[in-house]
């Protein structure tokens, strides 16, 4: 069995802890069993270590999400990243060709499609081998997990199966997404499980479905023409057109983290980072990533988000509605995880000679070597800790505590860190033509290597 | 009659937009005629100005608040600057010494002392009037403005006159601070009016009983002597002790605008800043001088006031309580306003190597001369806005959006302005040196001025 795990996102649900550049299943929010605090995707990757499944799973993701989850999952993980963003049938089949082309699986591998973030018991986990079995001895087309619902929820998809007769796989007969209440109850009555997104197939299931629709089945070629495949959702191409599907219920912990009213009922302490609650306040909650404090009072079942992108206060019961609000306020992400270390914009302001000016605090992780990409703005540089080697040309200077760099745009310029570097950058330009300085991993000095 | 506006004030009551440099009555947050938001102490002096008082007043106050009075009432204002912080008394007697010696006013001249934060209608000032005719006419020691009251609040002071007979001038029978509610409504059934602060008495009586305790009466040997006189209230020291007091009768609007609660019902706007508010949330409040958002969803009644010095989320009803939680995490001010500019601190942290770091935006007003105090941090300025001058010993430079400069200690630094200068500072020291360059406006280079 092959496992292939979705991560997507668009980050706007846990705003502003979340955003483009990290979605939720980045945060280190949850706890864990060393003290630490983790993320979604490192508690499922921890999961899927213990069920001993790390080693047969490929994550499909984007571009944007690639850095973080080689910085928070490591750098062997096999990735496969889409050239564009596109929906979740275009992302599956990518995979399921990369499996086929790249790692030479055969069409009769069991091939189960994991989301990044459920928040579940390990036992969870034990139903994959469960689907991998109902696909190698049943006629079935697709082999699901479906969890026994605790809540008649409007908010989940419920799958209706043939039979409310006991037993744990069952053939299924209807699919319903977002009931209303009364007839989610009657739903459940008739034996209704809640869709968690977890699928199963043979790989020839979808590799065939590519060959049918006249497209590439090999990998490389699949990517050069990703453009072809339609914006169509896996459960709109396959799920729906599936003829015989069985389900396996879950009878267990289960739980979207997908809002901050159900991520906080899961986080270990009411508050995380800087801030003092009110000593009345038993079901409010701060998460605070900025410098300043935050203080609430008197606000019960109460959620404050706070990080450079921006500040939300809500009930719990409004947190969902959070997606709705963002549109007239979001900008370019403050805060950028790297895997050489990271961005955070201090401030980014539009002057009367410019229309745009950033001051970002810049962390360069030890013994990082990268091209720097110097873009027409005035950027200085002040070093406020750590040393390393700066490459101007083709001269090499030590750069320490107080080192002021003055970017010239004609130059070519290297970087390389003895020990973490935390450097101020100024930036004086237009927004057009990029502000600050890109690193560039990909291209490595000589003069540092020699 | 002359009038000693009383602006002091530790800033916390109204955190975080409220601190140790700015105290609430700086805040620019109550509508204006023109459309513009003023602060409290802009509003009361507007006041003065219209019943043609602003001649006759003078402003006791500390250092600290000195550079924002003359900010926001122009340079032109008579003020008393305390030599330190000690209590009410002494402020006022010292304001008392400073128009007996200093501005030679008679004996027999009536003083009347006003808080600088009264929320009231312009006729609460043509009882200032009154007061000054009840000490010329009568016997009374004293005479004050008692506020008719318009519910049994626990929060303020109450003054019971002799008899609840018709007049609106009336002989005080007794002060009562603060009293039960139920305490209070009998008061008030008793004829029983607020204490907003407001006294008159002639100056001869403050002088005298400065002579009775052997201190000096003349204003620059009693700032001389200012820790000779006790952290006393004026409330201890001459309300309790005097035998006539009259009271006159103010019916009109009166408030108290001294926690977020008040405070927000006189604000024009439920959002002043970058903010979003749920649509159904009528009586809720952003109050944001961050460059972030604010979003706050489905908490009615709550108040949400952001600042480089903090966050604070709470309800209308909690938010006198704020004082009691600051004790913790009150730092320095993130944020402070000056008579050249302002600093804003971007950022303050610590590194392996230094237990001081400070990125700061300079904002420097158009045509400002300053010398400036370098210690020994490093520091570098990179200029983001604005044209103008450095004198760096005898060599006069000329500086621009981009420019750099690094602060060698030893050398002495003079700044002109041309036009509003900003710029982004970054010092590496240690917190017992200081960080950062300080401006020094009394001493101006020879070079700019020849």
């Amino acid at each position: 069995m092959k496992i292939v795990m979705l991560s997507g996102g668009s980050g706007k649900r846990l705003w502003p802890l979340s955003n483009d550049s990290r979605s939720k299943q980045f945060l280190e929010v949850l706890p864990s069993t060393n003290g630490e605090r983790q993320s979604m995707v490192q508690r499922v990757w921890g999961q899927l270590n213990r069920n001993n499944l790390v080693k047969d799973t490929v994550i499909a993701t984007s571009k944007k999400q690639t850095e973080m989850l080689r910085k928070q999952l490591g750098y062997e993980v096999n990735i496969v990243e889409e050239p564009e963003r596109r929906d979740t049938f275009p992302a599956i089949a990518l995979a399921a060709s990369y499996l086929f082309t790249e790692l030479n699986c055969a069409l009769d591998e069991v091939v189960s499609i994991l989301p990044v973030d459920p928040f579940v018991e390990d036992k969870f986990f034990e139903k994959l081998f469960v689907l991998e079995d109902i696909i190698q001895s049943s006629n079935s087309d697709l082999a699901l997990i479906g969890v026994k619902p605790v809540i008649p929820s409007e908010k989940y998809g419920y799958i209706l199966p043939e039979t409310s007769t006991a037993g744990d796989n069952l053939s299924v007969k209807q699919f319903i997404e977002k009931p209303a209440e009364s007839y989610a109850k009657e739903l459940i009555e008739d034996g209704a499980l809640w869709n968690c997104g977890v699928f199963a197939f043979e790989l020839r299931y979808i590799i065939e479905m590519l060959s049918d629709k006249g497209l590439p089945t090999d990998y490389t070629t699949l990517c050069e023409n990703y453009n072809l495949l339609e914006k169509n959702s896996f459960d709109y191409e396959v799920v729906e057109k599936a003829k015989n599907i069985t389900v396996t219920k879950y009878d267990g912990f289960w739980k979207d983290l997908g809002t901050w009213n159900t991520l906080t009922e899961q986080v270990e302490s009411n508050v995380i980072g800087k801030g003092v609650l009110d000593k009345n306040l038993t079901n409010s909650y701060i998460i605070n990533e900025l410098n300043i404090p935050i203080v609430m009072l008197g606000t019960e079942s109460t959620i404050v988000s706070a990080s450079y992108d921006g500040i939300l206060v809500t009930s719990k019961e409004s947190s969902p509605a959070v997606k709705e609000y963002l549109d007239d306020i979001i900008t370019e992400p403050m805060f950028e995880d790297k895997v050489w270390g990271s961005y955070r914009t201090l401030e980014h302001t539009t002057t009367s000679e410019s229309d745009g000016v950033i001051t970002r605090r810049i962390t360069v992780n030890s013994n990082i070597q990268s091209n720097l990409v110097v873009n027409n703005a005035l950027t200085t540089w002040t070093v406020i800790q750590g040393e390393g080697y700066l490459e101007i040309e083709t001269e090499v200077s030590r750069i320490y505590p107080g080192a002021s760099i003055q970017f010239i745009p004609s130059k070519t310029y290297s970087l390389k860190s003895i020990n973490k570097l935390e450097i101020i950058e100024v930036s004086i330009g237009s927004k057009s033509n990029g502000l600050g300085v890109t690193f560039d991993l990909s291209f490595r000095s000589k003069l540092f290597n020699s």
